[in-house]
C-alpha cells in the first residue's frame, strides 16, 4: 500500500529527517497541481523539498495545495506533523537544485522549454542528483539531446495525483542509463508507488493510451445517443471498471476462457471481438460533440463544485485500496 | 448492494417462497456457464427455478456449477440454504416454460436457433411471462421478427457471472413495449442488480464495446514490446481500474480538469487526446499474435488453474464491493 509510512528502505536519520534509499534532499520544478501532490507526497516520507516556479505567487499555491492534500495523507496512513518545515521555495532554478538528491520536473509540456530547464538543473545539480521528469509527452530522449549526461535523465510519469494514484511510469530514452532507471524505481517503490518501467518509448506511455482508447469509444456512444454520459458511467462502474481494479484486462479474459485460460478465449471470444475492431466508434471532438458533452456534464455533475466531488471520489478511492491492499494485480484482497 | 437480501420489492409468501415484484417462477434455457449463474442467483432470492437444456448432462453441470458458486453468495451475505428445493430441470422446453412468470435464455449465439427458441417460448409460456434474452450480440429486434408478441421480448445482458457483477444491459429492441423494460429492470433491481437500459441498438452494447475498445490497444502495446501482459495489467490496476472502479470515464475526466470540470478538460487535454486518436493502435489477432499472448498469458497466469485465480479474483471483488457500497458511481465510500 502506498500507505505505508516505514518501509525496509527507510531509516531515520539521528541527524536530521529521513534518508530513502540515499536520497533526502529532493527539488521539485513546476508549483502546479502534479508538482504540489510530488512535493506532498516527498515531504510525508520526510524528506526535505525545494519547489522552484518563477511565478510570483508559487509559494501561496503550494500551500494551498498542501493543505487540501493533508486529510488524504492522513487517511492513506502517512504523518502529516510538521510537513513544511522542510519545504523551502526557492525561485532560481540553479540555486533550488544545489543540493538535491532528486530534482522532479514538472515544466511546461513543451520540448524547448524542457531543454532548457533540464540544461541549468545538469549544470548547478550534485553530480550524483537523479533526474526525472513528469511529463506525459516529451520522450526523454529528445529532452537529454540537449544534455551533457543524456544516462541521467528518465521520465517518471505519475497517473495524477502522484500522492495517492501508485502507476507510475518509468520511461528511459535511448540513453538513459539502466543505473538510473534502477534508482528511480527503487525512489519510488520507497515513497509507496508502483513504477513501472516501460520497454519502449511511445507516445502517450501505456495508461494514457489505454485510457484514451476506452475513452475514444465513450465519445462516440454518447455522441451517438446509445447512452448519457452519467449511464456510460455507471455502466462502467458496475462492469469492467470493479474487475480492472481488481484484475487487469489480460488476467480478466484469463479468467473469462474456463479452464483453457487466455489461449482458448482468444481463439474463441477473441476472434469475434477483434473482428469488431474496425467497427468501432472514430468520433471527432468538434464544437457540437464539445458542447453535447459539456450539457451533459452539466446535467450529471454540475450541481456540486468539482472540488468537493474529487474529496469525495478520493475518500473512496482510498476505501478500495484499503480493501485491496497490494495484492490487487494477483487478484487478492487485504 | 447486491447483497442485500431483503429488498422493500421483496416480501416472504407464508404459503411458499418469495415473490419478487410479481415474479415467482423463473425458467432458465441454457445450462451453461452464464445460465447457471442466473439459476443461482434466482434461488438465492427465494425464487423457483426450472432450468431447460437438451444436453443429457444439464442437471450435473448445473449442480455442480451451483456448488462453485455458492460461497460467493453467501460471501454476498445472500441465503444459501436449500437453494436445490427450488430447483428442477426439464428437457423439454414448451414444459419447461408453462408455469414461467420470467424467462431468461442463454441459448447459443445464432438468429436462427434464438428465434426457434423463442416461438416455442411464447406458444407455451404463460400470457404474462416476461422474456429476457442473455444475448451479448443478437438484436432483440431480430429476434422477435419470428414473435406474434414482439413487445415482450428484451435483451437482460449481464456481464458475466450475473451472480456477482452488478451491470445488466436492458436493450429493447424496435417493437419492445415500455412495460417489459419497466419490468425487466424492476425484476432485475429486486434481485440487486444494476440494470442500465440502452437508448439504441447497438452491436456489442456498450459495456463490451468499451472493453473491446481498451483491450484492442492493449494487445497493440503488447504485440508491440511496449510492455508484458502481466506488466499492462499492473498498469491498469494501479491507475484506471482502480479510478473507474469508483468513477466512470466522464466524471473522471471532470475531475482531472479543475474547477472547470470536463468542459475545460475537453477543451485543454481532450483535444491533444483526440489528436492521438488515429495514432491508437490497430493490431490483427494473427496466428503470431495469438502465439504470443498465449506464451505471456501462460507465464504470467499458468501457475494455477483458472478456477483458483478466479475464486481468488471473485473474493477480491466482494471485498471491493464491501468497501464501496451502493454509491460506487457518485464516488463515496460504503
Amino acid at each position: 500500500m502506498p500507505a505505508t509510512p516505514s518501509t525496509p528502505a527507510t531509516h531515520t536519520d539521528p541527524a536530521g529527517p529521513a534518508d530513502l534509499v540515499g536520497c533526502r534532499n529532493t527539488t521539485v520544478i513546476g508549483a502546479g497541481v502534479i508538482g504540489t501532490s510530488w512535493a506532498a507526497l516527498f515531504l510525508a516520507h520526510g524528506l526535505h523539498v525545494t519547489v522552484t516556479d518563477p511565478r510570483p505567487d508559487a509559494e501561496e499555491q503550494v500551500l494551498a495545495g498542501l493543505e487540501g492534500i493533508v486529510p488524504t495523507l492522513a487517511a492513506l496512513g502517512l504523518p502529516t506533523g510538521g510537513l513544511t518545515d522542510r519545504l523551502r521555495f526557492e525561485p532560481d532554478l540553479a540555486a533550488a537544485v544545489a543540493a538535491a538528491d532528486l530534482v522532479q520536473e514538472n515544466g511546461p509540456e513543451r520540448l524547448g522549454v524542457k531543454q532548457e530547464i533540464w540544461r541549468t538543473v545538469e549544470e548547478a545539480a550534485p553530480a550524483h542528483a537523479l533526474f526525472a521528469t513528469s511529463t506525459s509527452g516529451v520522450p526523454a530522449t529528445a529532452i537529454a539531446e540537449a544534455l551533457e549526461q543524456p544516462e541521467r535523465l528518465v521520465v517518471g510519469h505519475p497517473f495524477n495525483p502522484p500522492h495517492l494514484v501508485p502507476l507510475v511510469e518509468v520511461v528511459p530514452g535511448e540513453r538513459t542509463s539502466p543505473e538510473t532507471v534502477e534508482r528511480a524505481c527503487a525512489l519510488y517503490t520507497a515513497l509507496g508507488k508502483k513504477p513501472q518501467v516501460l520497454r519502449k518509448e511511445v507516445p502517450g506511455f501505456v495508461a494514457n493510451r489505454l485510457q484514451s482508447a476506452l475513452f475514444r469509444e465513450a465519445v462516440h456512444l454518447v455522441a451517438d445517443g446509445v447512452v448519457t454520459e452519467a449511464e456510460l458511467d455507471a455502466i462502467v462502474t458496475d462492469s469492467i471498471g470493479m474487475r480492472w481494479a481488481v484484475a487487469g484486462p489480460f488476467r480478466t479474459f484469463h479468467l473469462g476462457g474456463g479452464p483453457g485460460g487466455l489461449p482458448h478465449f482468444l481463439t474463441h471470444l477473441g476472434t469475434q471481438m477483434a473482428a469488431g475492431w474496425p467497427h468501432l466508434g472514430r468520433p471527432v471532438l468538434d464544437e457540437p460533440t464539445v458542447a453535447l458533452l459539456t450539457r451533459q456534464a452539466q446535467d450529471a455533475f454540475g450541481g456540486e463544485p468539482v472540488a468537493e466531488l474529487a474529496e469525495r471520489r478520493d475518500r473512496a478511492q482510498i476505501a478500495l485500496m484499503n480493501a485491496l491492499g497490494e495484492d490487487r494485480d494477483r487478484g487478492e484482497a487485504a
